[in-house]
């Protein structure tokens, strides 16, 4: 992936130090398996679609360690025995996911590693680099997907993005059902249209405006869309727009259209449509770009503007507010055996085990509310118990379930050629429309919930019981701790 | 740069669209003047730092379009005229600039690219994507340091940051005062210090937490940090971490210390440094990490908590709550004539001509509260101007001044051989440290304003009259506008 560095170095330190650790210890072969997994919704949503995967399974099937990476491990002081092996590493393991593109819920597991004990440790921080930048950022585009309806959405944030993290934003709005990007790097990259108005500095580097539309319809006579917003939409940009598409039409080519930059759009909007459509130019797309994000789109619609295309910057790319999804990747079995974390929190204390997802559909076809989790070897749960309440449980067996973990790479290769990202993005449009209106809603979403088999519940309480200083024995702390 | 392309596809579409349109119109080799600038400062803060422009000047000294993007630009119907014309491309502009590490304010120019038409345009994208980033992490580091004091401050962000941003953002955070990094590949990149503990996954793949211990102090004796919440820190991790570093005595060594990683961090700190001393472990340091920003770390410090080295990760590498910079770059000059924007907002419009900037220093030494800006070939200003407000002006002819524009590329090439981090990082230290506290403090911190000189105020207001669309005759639009 020429956007990403495939290096064994791209990762936290305590990888590599851990790593050393399994080899002197001769545990680097142990038998291992992580979950990858999200704790909360960003951005006060109520659901999560998953992207990054694609872009994973390339950077496992080729990660290594370059001469350079080697060198500088040198000048950390890990031992010459351990150099060597990683200098033959490659990873091996096998990776178990939910499709790219399924909608996500918090604290179920979405994808597993499984191989030795080295390199599914090791690649911890690339895959959570990836995994949680890509899904946060489809998740986002997704919203404004859902409020645009069929309205054309385009990633205008390169410049704004967190460095080359903007080619990955590209790709993932893809996924989140945006139709083109105007980071050229991406569209190469990944496959995506390409698209692109003016911008200001051209028509201030004309001694006037008109002559600077002018010279671009001369240029790109099939593909003009004029900023309008340089001078004053309304009494220069607009006009001066209508002229060229006038003097276009006389050589028989159409003007794209306009866009508006600043001001109010709404308003902006439903003039500049009112001027176009009264000169005959109906044809004449509008454009509207500046600070969009899936709630001014929203109310740009919910007032009428006659907008045909958004161009999102900044709060597509960067994921703002929150920007950023809290997935971990947490160890579920080492060595033969099942393994947890604890925590004073009940919510904090991982699924040990080998598992399954189901994806559990209602009588309408719809996602029931509570996906299932449990063993991998498990039949079809038919009962689902709450795994953060003692004694809650849920009888299920009579609602249709789905598998989601599938096989994807096995000994670090994929199992399959990769989907085009636009078949990624049907599946991902797909599967959204069958999540209910609730867990779409901006206010308040509902909360979609988890359940665990009563296997799964059974193998969890017993390994907490083996830990004596588990929290039934924490001591009464004097309330300073939360 | 070794985590970022060089591409001269790393940009947005327009700029490609608008470079073939100046190239066909024989407009390519214009003389133009682009500034960079920011409006508004993120995160509520009172000042930023310029980082990101060493990273600049090698993708700049470099760029070019390889034979992917030629082959991808083919697709994209571009004319073979000008796709020859991009193959033998390189980037021959010049660049004036403040040093990286300056503080910064809004509404000033920042750096000046000077060149032709075209590569002055083309460079816009991945300028504003690298120089926005990089200074919105390292203003966020900054405040993290301010209250950190001699605390040591390390990047734990890797896993949650944009894709490959983690890189520049390990870069950035020690621009703003950090101290070290996780990140392994950002560490052999840039000569950063590279540093790590043990995650919660290292311990439960041990049938002990104690066995745990014992292994990674056999493989790391001199560097070991144990993390002591996996099972709990008072009843478990800190009790066998002490077991362990006493073992580590009888070799005659010392352990390195514990890391914290959830529960209440300043309880637990002011607990376990208690434990530590009374077993004669006083020399082990204490880590904390797990959602710190600079709120967090203030309000610890304030509570006394016994805390020697923060480990900083998602709130520090995605510059949370504001997430982007909002740097813009605006022509100032083309075919030899200076260049301005209108907007119907005064804040808005953009300042012509080739200029300078002087901080202008106290009588004890530190930033005055204003710079003044003026066209490059003046005397230092003696008096300036509001440039949001007319008449509003200022004597400064008493104080000293201090250009802050000075020439770091020449016709593709840098002028000197890039600074190291840690000098940058010291200059950066430097600059902070005259800027009064009052732009420093998080709550409503004082606004540091712009002050034109009188010869721009008049170029300015002599552009703005010819354009005869300006806000002077804007018509009543019925209050619908903003």
């Amino acid at each position: 992936m020429e956007s990403f560095p495939i290096s064994g170095t791209y990762t936290d330190l305590y990888e590599l130090t851990m790593g050393e650790a399994y080899f002197l210890e001769g545990r680097k072969d142990d038998a291992a398996c992580f979950d990858y997994f999200f704790r909360k919704v960003p951005n006060a949503g109520g659901y999560v679609l998953f992207a990054g995967l694609q872009d994973l399974l390339e950077v496992l099937e080729t990660l290594h360690f370059t001469d350079t990476d080697i060198a500088f491990l040198r000048k950390l002081h890990f031992r010459p025995a351990y150099i060597d092996f990683l200098r033959g590493f490659q990873f091996r393991g096998s990776v178990y996911s939910v499709m790219e593109g399924e909608v996500i819920f918090p604290n179920c597991p979405i994808l597993r590693v499984e191989g030795t004990l080295f390199e599914t440790q090791l690649v911890e921080t690339l895959l959570l680099n990836l995994l949680n930048f890509e899904s946060l950022i489809a998740t986002k585009a997704s919203r404004m997907r859902h409020v645009a309806g069929k309205r054309l959405l385009s990633d205008f944030g390169l410049r704004r993005a967190h460095g080359p993290g903007g080619v990955l934003a590209a790709r993932a709005a893809i996924v989140g059902g945006f139709d083109s990007t105007s980071n050229v790097y991406a569209a190469g990259l990944y496959d995506i249209e390409a698209v692109g108005t003016m911008a200001h500095s051209y028509i201030e580097s004309y001694d006037s405006e008109l002559e600077a539309f002018r010279a671009f319809a001369r240029s790109r006579p099939d593909h003009c869309i004029f900023l309008t917003d340089t001078y004053s939409t309304l009494l220069s940009g607009l006009p001066n727009a209508i002229t060229v598409a006038k003097e276009l039409e006389k050589q028989g080519r159409r003007a794209a259209g306009i866009r508006l930059d600043s001001g109010d759009l709404a308003w902006l909007s439903k003039n500049a449509r009112t001027l176009l459509d009264r000169e005959g130019l109906s044809y004449m797309k509008i454009v509207a770009s500046n600070q969009l994000d899936e709630y001014v789109i929203r109310s740009l619609l919910e007032q009428g503007a006659p907008i045909d295309v958004f161009g999102v910057g900044t709060r597509l790319v960067t994921g703002q507010p929150d920007a950023s999804l809290d997935g971990v990747y947490k160890l579920s079995m080492a060595a033969g055996r099942p393994r947890l974390k604890l925590s004073e929190s009940i919510q904090k204390v991982t699924l040990p085990g080998i598992k399954q997802v189901w994806r559990v559909m209602n009588q309408n076809g719809q996602f029931f509310g509570a996906d299932a989790i449990g063993l991998s070897g498990e039949e079809y749960p038919d009962r689902i118990y709450d795994p953060f309440e003692i004694g809650k449980s849920l009888e299920i067996g009579q609602y249709s379930l789905t598998p989601l973990l599938q096989p994807v790479m096995e000994h670090g290769k994929r199992l399959s050629q990769p989907p085009a990202l636009h078949e990624i993005a049907a599946y991902a449009a797909g599967r959204l429309a069958l999540l209910p209106e609730e867990y779409k809603r901006f206010e308040n979403p509902h909360t979609y919930k988890t359940g665990i088999s009563k296997k799964l519940m059974e193998m969890r309480n017993h390994l907490r019981n083996q830990h004596k200083t588990g929290k039934n024995e924490s001591p009464d702390i004097g309330g300073y701790s939360k």
